[in-house]
């Protein structure tokens, strides 16, 4: 018998389609299922709507992150966490507003909220501290991500005559800046000044 | 001659709306225009789109912030642009995904950019710092205004006997905390954490 010439339509690859359109900007069904050359009805199928879509793709993240972070401890740990976190938001920058305003709590992000309480505990933060330290990692990791989706400052933007600061600071970006790799930095700066206070590894 | 039932439509009546609409979730202009008790074609007349009544609030913000930086330095003038950005973010979280995505490039929003470059710079943050700083402080800004509108976490998310570090943390919340309360002191600790290398007020 010979095969379909269209791959026969799996939520692997209705994911993947899905992964290479939030990169650029926000989409309808309608133009995911034209990314797939199936149908909308096609989709539906398998999945009911767009939150629906995003609540797959997390739980998808979180599965790899639990058989990614095996039995590393403290500071690695968290590390591995936040970085995962970020390659995740930020490899679907235009559906991370679904991800803030869909509040579908299932296991896999209670699990994940858990796991970042038990590691920054694991470290020395004390309870009081938790939610404002998950809080500054969710708030920046998202903020940032959804970020990428809006135009740069270029180092043309700011006349140095008029905005000398600003332009010296772009004057600093390399102009092949990886926007990705420049905001991660920034992330780990952030984390660096946040857990000033802890001990190290413990 | 008697006087109007309904006051006459004004930019300042229909931003005051759009700041009580924002604060509960997104709106439409239909939406908007009840509020205001007039018909849509009225608030077309005044702003073209919801992304203009964006960067108009943005505008009153920005020339509410001037006036009021004054002649402060340092760390004091640092500290009043980032409450001052969060106050503006943190009052309208429905509509922090158009300020990210409608990319208006206006002379008052590289005055904001030039004016924390400048304070950075001000309290010694060095120029290629300045870039990754801002970003830091954008990203926790926009992240965590936007992310009031999705439900917190309640302490009776987390089962204290599967997720027991989660269950402590949310433990340590009063019943009545106030959420904009609680992220501007979290924004507090991360401004704190990144700038521990700089020296203090110069």
């Amino acid at each position: 018998m010979a095969r379909p010439l269209t791959p026969i339509l799996s939520e692997k690859r209705i994911l993947e389609a899905v992964r290479r359109l939030a990169l650029d900007g926000d989409f309808t069904l309608a133009q995911l299922a034209r990314e797939l050359d199936v149908r909308v009805s096609s989709i539906y199928h398998h999945v009911p709507s767009k939150a629906a879509l995003v609540h797959l793709l997390r739980r998808d993240w979180i599965a790899d992150l639990r058989a990614e972070l095996g039995d590393t401890a403290g500071r690695d740990r968290l590390s591995r966490i936040v970085h995962s976190y970020w390659e995740f938001a930020s490899g679907i920058p235009a559906l991370v507003p679904l991800l803030v305003t869909e509040p579908l709590r299932d296991e896999e992000l209670t699990w994940f909220y858990e796991e970042l309480a038990a590691t920054l505990h694991s470290i020395g933060v004390t309870d009081d501290r938790l939610l404002s330290l998950i809080g500054a990692i969710d708030g920046t990791v998202l903020g940032a991500a959804f970020d990428l989706i809006s135009p740069p400052f270029q180092a043309a933007d700011a006349d140095p005559g008029e905005y000398p600061r600003l332009a010296a600071a772009l004057a600093t970006l390399p102009e092949d800046a990886d926007r990705r790799v420049h905001l991660r930095r920034t992330l780990d700066d952030i984390l660096t000044g946040l857990l000033r206070d802890s001990p190290a590894d413990g």
